[in-house]
């Protein structure tokens, strides 16, 4: 029944290492780098022609025409990494898969699902004895090749075994740490990739919002801009998005010769997690204003023919270039990253609170370092914090952060008041702003929303003299 | 079996015109309005306290001590409607109800459910041939016994018995129009309040943080802010919310004397429906970043202790009070307004094309104007705008109503762009803002994101100058 390809042609005796269900690109590249450290990958996809390219593609690959083929080509206790799209076909593919496992086998699905999906199949796979792992895998299809980020959730016996050949293919942090850690049980891993997209949404976001305002309120030109960039990316902003942003700015469109920023629509898409992000985090009751803005932000975008037809009713305003705008933009985007991942992080040990995952924040941090979209120089000042004080309520709370925080303090507010006079939109540099301001507000408007709910709804408050639910009477009869 | 109370005693030989199942607060003062309006009412509730209560406030009342008596107390068709719980309770009344009830007898939710469930229970009642209505009621207690707000979703042939009753009992407007309609059907009308809550919240946040500012930022007395809120309140930032403000601007804590504002703690929190506003526009893509703003800044509110100990490590920066604070302020308020029902009834179109519902949005408009907790004088020129031109994409674009943003525009960024400099948080004016200079801008900042996008990811975008979706090699080999 098992076939080695012709490098490897005698695995079929000893079973294969790992099986792949789903063989698009995805699959085939993880397929394709646990090759590369030594497991013999078996691979199924309903396509041929899928498994004709895993099978051309992957050293040593043994192809199955079926998920039986491929339960049979593998060594005991099976681990199987399904690798389909989130929904209904994991729930199909786990139906399927389930009553022919064996009690102790690892079912490890490194798709994009929704962690309590995850914390609904591992308890499904458990009732068959079957380890249940929710993967979270960043960096894209290149990432999945060369070394992603991986976020494990599962029981920690499961990924005992597997954690190795994990660790060999996951990327490498700058410092040569690799990018995989098991951060708790059941949807941790996914909760914790939610969070990373969430992240995601909004640094692009606040990078967005900073090439606007320089070539809009300062006028720069497209050189003036990727060199804006690459320097900022040489210090404590270096990151991946910042690197990216300095190559596009720098590209021209091929038919037209002109920066290719020019001809491409503004009108940006939004899938699920970085919604799921922003949901989950109001579920939890923790505040990620910014993650949300920024997904807000892509739909207002969408709304290219509105704003287009709005922008002719409503001529903008104009004001003069500001002399310190560059470094003052410089402050918005680390002060603003910042604020991010201190919302993300708080969601994170909001949602290990409460779905009690006893998430290792530290290690969220060194596996983000690497591999992953959002990878960032910053994480090395995160990974120190947590590293500190595991329990940190807040990143922006630690002396090291804070200080980045509030040596750029005035340039951020200056820039983001320079914008709001001058009609440039920077829904996500305000946000983070606002949440840096109210979090060190030790008082806020919310009496005032309590006074209000208490007048029409009855809701009583609490004093700040002693503890207890109040109401008043507002108008007495 | 049917046994009237003393007031009414005949009232079983003809059956009563409805039934209220839950007599809780708000079942029991909308059976008082139903009463108050020549409705015979039949009450059910599990407890016998309640039932006494209905029996001794409700004129002719009909008592009755279990779900069968009440049903042999109606008249047909039976109209019943349901003031429990969201959630289970429903689910399980409606399943002890519909098998004892009779096709064309109407079930009516008068509770805070979800739009999804309300779909659901239609499509589930319509196999028994029970009409089912989702009706949003606004208002809190009071307006339910003198006169609420009725959003309602259902059956057009099973609201046309009902209406005039529904009618009667409803709030009117300024202009003594009822505040009643059928909003469209199955869900529609809890998706309309659902919206109306997520407006709440953005309106509160927006208030709040206007007093905030005034109190921060300008040193404003309690008597002085009651004032000029009070000013407000006869122009066009007209209210309830704004009254109730003033109200409680005006009210001193009877133990200490001092502003009840003073006392009252500064955090608050969040229930259902402005987090289910917030994510249900994101389903559909529509922007409601300041409703989003409201909720997370009442989630920011609730980490009162980890504030206060940052604001102890980050002292905050001080400014000069400007002269036109009061003013600026002021066209903070208004443009923030209108930014927010803007966002509101957006989703609402975008929610009613996306489910097929026909919502008349000019009819959202006018029920509003009177009962609901954000009842105001601008829902005259939302009506006004939407009766001109029923497919408005965005409030905003109205010229009426786009003057009044104009019209207040410089002060509303001036105001914005102080209270940045001057470290005060004020995420949902900054929010409005943004949304209003992103609606009004022909080209965002969306291309870069796009370019970010395809670069990691091979999503490919659009060019400007032809239809279709490119991909960028952004790094030749």
């Amino acid at each position: 029944m098992v076939q080695g390809n012709s490098a490897n042609p005698g695995v079929g005796n000893i079973g294969a290492d790992i099986g792949v269900v789903g063989l698009g690109v995805m699959g085939r590249n993880l397929a394709a780098n646990l090759a590369d450290h030594g497991a013999t990958v078996a691979g199924y996809d309903l396509d041929a022609g899928r498994r004709a390219d895993f099978a051309a593609h992957v050293a040593g690959a043994v192809p199955c025409a079926s998920p039986e083929e491929l339960l049979g080509a593998l060594k005991a206790p099976r681990t199987i990494l399904m690798m389909v799209p989130a929904g209904a076909p994991v729930d199909a593919l786990l139906s399927a898969l389930l009553p022919r496992l064996s009690p102790g086998d690892v079912l490890i699905d490194g798709g994009n699902s929704h962690f309590r999906d995850t914390n609904r199949r591992s308890a499904l796979a458990q009732q068959s004895g079957v380890h249940f792992v929710g993967l979270g895998v960043s960096g894209g299809e290149e990432g999945a090749r060369r070394g992603p980020a991986l976020m494990a959730g599962g029981p920690a016996e499961a990924l005992a075994p597997v954690a190795p050949l994990l660790t060999a293919i996951a990327a490498r942090a700058p410092d040569g740490d690799p990018c995989f850690a098991r951060v708790g049980p059941e949807g941790a891993g996914h909760f914790v990739k939610m969070i990373h997209n969430g992240i995601e949404y909004a640094d692009m976001q606040l990078i967005s919002e900073a090439y606007y305002l320089l070539r809009n309120l300062g006028g720069f030109s497209y050189e003036r801009l990727a060199d804006s960039f690459a320097e900022w990316n040489r210090g404590e902003l270096a990151s991946y998005l910042m690197e990216i942003t300095t190559d596009i700015l720098r590209t021209r469109d091929a038919e037209s010769g002109s920066p290719i920023l020019e001809i491409i629509r503004d009108a940006a898409g939004q899938k699920g997690t970085g919604h799921w992000a922003a949901t989950t985090a109001l579920e939890l009751g923790m505040p990620a204003p910014t993650i949300a803005e920024a997904v807000h932000a892509r739909c207002l975008s969408a709304l290219k023919d509105e704003r287009v037809r709005a922008s002719a009713a409503f001529p903008s305003h104009t004001a003069a270039t500001p002399d310190d705008l560059v470094s003052s933009v410089g402050d918005a985007l680390l002060g603003g990253r910042i604020a991010v991942y201190a919302q993300g992080f708080a969601v994170i040990a909001a949602g290990s609170r409460q779905f009690g995952w006893d998430v290792d924040l530290a290690a969220v941090a060194r596996i983000w370092r690497g591999g992953c979209i959002i990878r960032a120089r910053l994480l090395d000042r995160i990974l120190a914090a947590l590293s500190r004080t595991p329990d940190l309520p807040n990143l922006m709370l630690d002396p090291e952060i804070s200080s980045l925080m509030t040596r750029g303090d005035a340039g951020f507010r200056r820039v983001v008041a320079q914008a709001t006079l001058a009609s440039v939109p920077v829904p996500a540099m305000s946000s983070a702003l606002a949440y840096w301001d109210g979090y060190r507000s030790g008082r806020l408007w919310a009496n005032m929303i309590q006074a209000q709910r208490d007048y029409f709804g009855a809701h009583g408050y609490e004093r700040i003299d002693r503890p207890g639910m109040v109401h008043t009477e507002w108008k007495p009869a």
